[in-house]
């Protein structure tokens, strides 16, 4: 759990997250890929979340998820592809590359879920494409309402390896006290 | 070989690419994640090609690199990350995500290459952010000058598991005969 920190892929501090939001902690999965042994652990952990669902294809959100749903496509040998977010200008227009999702059972897959719209926006794209999404993965859920706001807007289920209290627990006796309760008392102010 | 056909990988006919330049044929590796055993087959190929290669740090070129890169990163236990083309309106602007390449050698993967754009924009962001690139793997290297452009620009070798001519030979069988004669003639017309 230490390496998370030393990879720099929990940081602990002031951060402003892409969507606006303050935060005192940030968390980039991006970091792990350069760290053989982090990358096993967060793909036997996402490993152990799919074997719960019944699919037939894995689409990445881009571009956080195209690496980890493309290592879990081809452990598990289904077919796999990734839906990118469209050029700028032309708003949430969005792609799926790669296999075809008409008339098969999707699973959307992405690193880690803030406030939910980069998968609603996934999540559609794939319906528009023809595919049922059958559930939706990230590796880390950072508890910001994002699960529920999926929900609401496409009624799919975000299931997660990890949530950020559970992950805070875990790393607790590695970040200063002030750190952890910023953290915890963040958390707190999110309610959905 | 057929498989490819198949999968709708390489096809057949009048195309314009996204360079503007017309082509007989058309290669598409994304196709290639919806069919596991082609996904095998492809990575299987990248494999023995990397075999021959001293590197650190593989990087996948944006988006089509990134699948392949982050699948051979796993399997070979190497640090991977990707290369990102940056936002429309910034130019030519890249960024390094993933691993840190400072100080290492870094091979750069893509899928295709056509006229070697992608990977010149890709070496020179890795070279930016302090990385020595010891080489460049395509899938398919169309033979339409791009790995002798990317040298020109670069000085970097350009490494493929197929070229154009031998994918058209083997693949003979199976297309019509005014297909593969124009894809000939298409291909003789390059010399670099």
């Amino acid at each position: 759990m230490k390496a998370l920190i030393d990879a720099g892929v929990v940081k602990f501090g002031r951060f402003v997250l892409s969507s606006g939001i303050e935060s005192p902690f940030y968390v980039d999965l991006r970091r792990a890929l350069g760290h053989p042994d982090l990358v096993k652990w967060v793909v036997s952990g996402y490993l152990s979340a799919l074997s719960r669902l019944k699919f037939d294809v894995l689409l990445g959100v881009a571009t956080g998820g195209i690496p980890y749903a493309s290592i879990l496509g081809y452990l598990l040998q289904k077919p796999f592809g990734y839906v990118r977010a469209g050029a700028k200008g032309y708003g949430t227009m969005q792609a799926v590359e790669g296999a075809d999702v008409a008339g098969l059972a999707a699973v959307v897959v992405d690193d880690v879920l803030t406030t939910g719209n980069s998968l609603i926006n996934a999540i559609k794209a794939v319906r528009e494409a023809g595919g049922e999404v059958v559930g939706a993965l990230v590796f880390l859920d950072r508890e910001q309402c994002g699960s529920q706001n999926v929900r609401r807007e496409t009624g799919v289920e975000v299931f997660s390896v990890y949530k950020m209290r559970e992950l805070l627990e875990t790393l607790k006796p590695y970040i200063g006290e002030g750190h952890y309760r910023a953290a915890v008392e963040y958390l707190a102010k999110w309610s959905c």
